[in-house]
């Protein structure tokens, strides 16, 4: 079985990426389907799921959010608990046995006997924000100025380095951590895929996964 | 015009890494042959300049060193100028206008201009301690035991680090900083050569350099 977990830089295209990987290689996806996973296994909102893991608070979120069941108190609804949580869920995506890409969540630390092919997409600050400008431009939402967007990037940026940190003991997109790191800078992320895709083939050949 | 510079940890391949990259594409090929042609310029010798760039201290290294002949006053001698001069040599490598490879000496800052497709290739400590022992047994200077094989590579690293951060105010390693970035732990270099070869042939399409 072939493992590739994308981790990325918020903005940086590195989901897009992602799920480009899965059309061409036509593996499983695994993203958002390991928060609807978590919603179902604890009748928890996806909504509420997504802002406790995301949050970098560690303290309970107030458990009025949105049509959430966690009132049934016997449920993991702690930061904590829902990482533990997620952890089994991607176990348990391993240990299916098909070839997939698995989006963000520190799958690369989480699966490591599986021996992925760990990918990190990163691109400089300048294009993150205008590929995020883009998106939210599709968007109802009141738009964000490029500096609300800065700050927001940068926020999500610590975030996620904490977990990392906490997981691994190592700096978040310190090269050594991945076996490919891409930077999607003013690239086509469609074309890039192929490459990358091209190039992970060739890597598990070369490691001897299959 | 395509470049491609080689940035890379002390002990990662990176050097066999960009040899084989010229092996395989046919193309020039640029690492001692700079301080070369530095020495011919000043008439300094090679041995000095390579210990004058590499030192961490930026004053001047003491004259007697070698052969040299750098008792001629009007020469540069040290570290500044020498590294004012290795710009302009890396400069003239890209006015010649033929496809090439250029490894390390932070090319891929003083040619961003040319838009090189600009490589990092790193790897764990336990490799490049490895991979650096591996080729400590060729020598016939005295072994050194790996404790002061890791201390060397720090002590290289952050001289590196430094050199990096004066000409572009940034971290060195920084996955941003690059175009790619490969990992060469318990790979084989030169399979590795190829898949980055295809790679980087393909991103020099995609971005319109020919």
């Amino acid at each position: 079985m072939r493992i590739i977990t994308v981790s990325r830089q918020f903005g940086s295209g590195g989901r897009e990426l992602g799920k480009r990987l899965s059309d061409i290689l036509g593996w499983d996806y695994y993203d958002k389907e390991i928060i609807q996973k978590l919603s179902e296994d604890s009748g928890l909102d996806e909504g509420y799921i997504d802002t406790v893991l995301t949050n970098h608070e560690w303290q309970s979120i107030p458990l009025s959010y949105n049509n959430s069941f966690a009132f049934i108190s016997s449920l993991p609804t702690d930061k904590t608990s829902l990482l533990i949580q997620q952890r089994k869920i991607i176990e348990s995506i391993a240990q299916v046995g098909h070839d997939c890409i698995i989006v963000g969540r520190d799958a690369d630390i989480i699966l490591s006997l599986y021996k992925p092919f760990r990918l990190f997409v990163c691109a400089d600050m300048d294009s993150r924000i205008a590929r995020t400008m883009g998106r939210e431009n599709d968007k109802e939402d009141p738009r964000l100025t490029e500096k609300e967007i800065a700050r927001n990037i940068r926020k999500i940026d610590k975030e996620r380095a904490q977990v990392r940190q906490i997981l691994s003991g190592k700096d978040w997109g310190e090269g050594t951590c991945f076996d490919l790191t891409v930077n999607t800078r003013s690239t086509d992320i469609k074309a890039l895929s192929q490459m990358v895709a091209d190039y992970a083939l060739k890597w598990f050949e070369l490691n001897g996964v299959t």
